[in-house]
């Protein structure tokens, strides 16, 4: 018998993982109690079915897909159903969070009975006939779970304990989300500055493929900023307190906060990264 | 008749401009008073010839080039002579420093009576018979020093006042010198986390010029990352005390000052930093 598979939540994330697996003739099921009228929407559209906690417990894989703040909160909110579950299922903490963070709501899982692995997902959201993502999957049930592939995702299982694919989603959001709280605090002190064009020109000539990645990825971030606060502290706390680069993500951190403030409020900020990524798109 | 210049300090950057100077049939100052056997060769290699303070004082141009924790501190050394010369020079502040420290430098200059012009350099240093160095000058003096592009310096003209060539390599240096920082970061908590290979494996299929980026930039870093300290600090200055982006520059400066003490020291850090371009070289 085909897998029985729980989303949760019908984010952009959620809903494209969830519309592969439906696409591909699995049930889907998700929790939409108090989620806006645009997720039940999506959720709709990708074949979701809202369904009680209890329901949700009893599928065969839970896959939590949700903002980094939010990963333990579920686990815990879930955790009544999955202990009163008579068959247990297992369940994948998708979220980009620390290996710490992940054990503790390993901890939360497994203490109701149910399987636990860690996944890191790295890459855009997948499209109906066409993905570039990759759910990294560790621990010890991973191959378990690795099932789902011949239902349209990709799920490369990382050798390690879980918290390894969690680390390697932490040390590639690190870069690739870091590097982008780089170029943004570059572009607007830049812009203040009155040296935009000359940067634009000089990195034209030395740096085509930093500038070029750091305007592609800029007008992308505005709308995210709000959810990679919470992922840049994870991050933070992924490197160590105790060391020196984890003030690099405390600091990204804050950016991203002000960024989202100002995406939500008087698009000052934004209106400078845009005006930067214009003048490189034209140079 | 060609202008006489003055390069300050002969080191790395310094001693090559110099070459290029003296290359070129200029005559080319400096001072090594105090300075090691290393840099002595080194001036001596690049055709410098080591003079008093006066003699300095009375070139056309003298162009600092030091660390930029230096920069304040050499103008002020050299203030008496430039007020005692009967002839005043232009002195170009070339360093890494934030458009407020050229700003302070600027004055100390100019209450001598010389002139004042800001530089920026971009690029490694050039080389005897090729350069990708470009010397920016901003200021109402620039044209006066662009002169020296005659003798096999690019030194482009930017539009703006003194400070403007400073913000553009602050701007610069932050993407260049930051991303570096950032990737010694999470290379070293992949390394420690033992999820390297999976990192460069990802990063291979779906951000490999960054991958390579980094891992071509990351051995370079290591003999320099005494110097990056200062700069980063700099940097911080240039984007704010007030503005969140400045802690990603004050946490570089003190990541940049644990290498340093590394390089200098066990070497820890920088083995692992090794090993993980090692990995990336042959995935």
């Amino acid at each position: 018998m085909p897998p029985i598979v729980a989303v949760i939540a019908p984010g952009m994330m959620g809903s494209a993982v969830a519309k592969r697996l439906s696409t591909a003739g699995l049930e889907i099921r998700t929790l939409l109690a108090g989620r806006s009228a645009e997720s039940r929407e999506r959720a709709a559209a990708a074949g979701m079915r809202d369904v009680a906690p209890g329901q949700v417990a009893d599928a065969d894989f839970i896959l939590s897909i949700v903002p980094p703040g939010q990963a333990l909160g579920l686990a815990e909110r879930l955790a009544p159903a999955l202990r009163a579950a008579s068959r247990k299922p297992i369940y994948v903490d998708c979220n980009a969070v620390s290996p710490e963070t992940v054990l503790r709501v390993a901890h939360v899982v497994r203490e109701t009975g149910a399987g636990f692995v860690d996944g890191g997902i790295i890459g855009p959201p997948p499209e109906p006939d066409s993905s570039r993502t990759r759910i990294y999957l560790s621990g010890p049930d991973a191959g378990k779970v690795a099932l789902l592939e011949r239902y349209g995702l990709s799920m490369p299982i990382q050798p390690g304990p879980v918290g390894a694919a969690s680390a390697m989603k932490m040390s590639y959001a690190g870069i690739t989300k870091g590097f982008t709280a780089l170029g943004a605090t570059m572009m607007l002190a830049a812009m203040r500055a009155g040296t935009a064009d000359a940067l634009v020109a000089e990195m034209s000539v030395s740096q085509p493929q930093l500038l070029k990645w750091l305007t592609t990825q800029m007008p992308r971030m505005h709308g995210k900023a709000y959810r990679w606060v919470a992922e840049m502290q994870e991050i933070a706390a992924f490197v160590g307190a105790d060391r020196p680069g984890a003030g690099l993500y405390e600091a990204a951190a804050n950016l991203y906060e002000v960024i989202a403030a100002d995406v939500a409020g008087p698009r000052e900020e934004t209106k400078l990264l845009d005006a930067f990524c214009d003048k490189a798109r034209t140079a």
